[in-house]
């Protein structure tokens, strides 16, 4: 079933280490699940994991260490800022048994944006980084993030991140995007159940997920089929729009995403 | 720091597992995690850890019982339907190593709401938990979920889920619900994180952190102090609301969360 996108040896995996108590006590509405899960899809790598953890570093260090063996690329999210609750850097030299140096590279790029009045030491302290960092350029507000094996370190606020992503796209080896389409009618899952799992087994390569949904008080269900190979897609979902009609539902394609 | 509250000691802890193939592609937007956040801390239970995972039942069993022993409490959603995709209650059976029995609760709540007609094998199959599963009513649908020791099995969908949690209310030990402060200034956080850091260092029972913001083009800082105690609370508050005055920013108080 839905195993088949678990290995990777069939893409390249992500896992998205989200670091932020503003999430965990759910003052902030997470915004970076969706994005990455799309933008990594789109370079042909797949989000396998997400890790929501807070600002204490012992966690950071676990998780790290825990995670990115198991994954091709590792990316965190927030904790690189200047105030005492940034602790991610210290984190990430934790799992890595690396000191903590500070960047030249960083230094200067911090010197040339606050001038040298502003450029107090809580803004200095952003340029330490765990030794043999890679820097991770940040066009929007400076303050870089960086890259250590493969693992990215990068900040919280959204827009701020999605720019530095960006700028790691040619770091990063992709495979085949993932493709999808969505079918829904006004049926019942459990209508649906046997002739659906049927299709998932005729199709191994598809990932076949079923969704219920309420709506205008009317319960229905959406499919959404995923795989790398337009022509498989196409006839799974061929065959789903078949189950629908044989059932007596009336199939209509939604936006896959 | 913030590492106060990272010990069970403190507060009941929580982890939520989303399971869903639908979060880590993108297509849907999580709702769960702050919905969680608000509702437990509500109870006095912390929100220590999330997990999004895809629908994988190897993935599901282990990352269960990589968590369960390290958290008051575990909360699953997703996958707990009739069709091919919804493996959760096998994966908790394989976390348990305990097998999957047909529970004659769940049979008799499933034949009062689908009627004999319509209860097929696949709605039945709902019925199928680990042995020793203790039922979770639903109040919406009828399908219910289940819990296992500490575990807790609940449904996807956002309104359904809900009404459940409330359900097990009166299973859940509670502490004392962390309460916040929010204050924002038009002030650089690299300006305020000496004082800053200051300030936490003598509110050892207080969580404090800085969030920086960019508004109608100015930048400025949102300071977030978090804890169980009214008084020490209003009191840092105040330290930090001196803060900003004694460096010309004009302190405004936000809605908490």
């Amino acid at each position: 079933m839905s195993e088949i996108f678990s290995s990777p040896a069939d893409l390249p995996t992500a896992v998205l280490l989200v670091i932020g108590n503003e999430i965990l006590s759910g003052r902030t509405q997470d915004q970076h699940i969706p994005y990455f899960a799309k933008r990594l899809n789109a370079w042909g790598i797949r989000l396998s994991e997400v890790r929501v953890v807070p600002d204490v570093a012992e966690k950071i260090a676990a998780t790290v260490n825990a995670c990115r063996g198991d994954c091709s690329y590792l990316f965190t999210t927030g904790g690189i800022g200047p105030t005492h609750d940034d602790i991610t850097a210290a984190a990430i030299g934790c799992a890595f048994e690396r000191p903590l140096v500070r960047n030249p590279e960083a230094v200067a790029i911090l010197k040339a944006h606050y001038g040298p009045e502003a450029l107090n030491e809580a803004r200095l302290a952003m340029a330490d980084m765990p030794s043999g960092a890679r820097l991770i350029l940040n066009p929007v507000s400076q303050v870089p993030g960086f890259q250590l094996e493969n693992v990215f370190v990068l900040p919280g606020p959204p827009l701020v991140l999605q720019a530095m992503l960006e700028g790691v796209k040619d770091r990063l080896a992709g495979g085949v995007p993932v493709q999808a389409r969505t079918v829904s009618a006004e049926l019942g899952e459990g209508i649906l159940a046997s002739g659906l799992a049927e299709i998932q087994a005729r199709y191994e390569t598809l990932e076949i997920g079923s969704y219920p949904h309420f709506r205008q008080g009317r319960l229905g269900a959406s499919i959404v089929l995923r795989g790398t190979e337009g022509t498989t897609l196409d006839e799974g979902f061929a065959e789903v729009v078949q189950l629908f009609e044989a059932l007596g539902g009336l199939p209509v394609e939604e936006p896959a995403d």
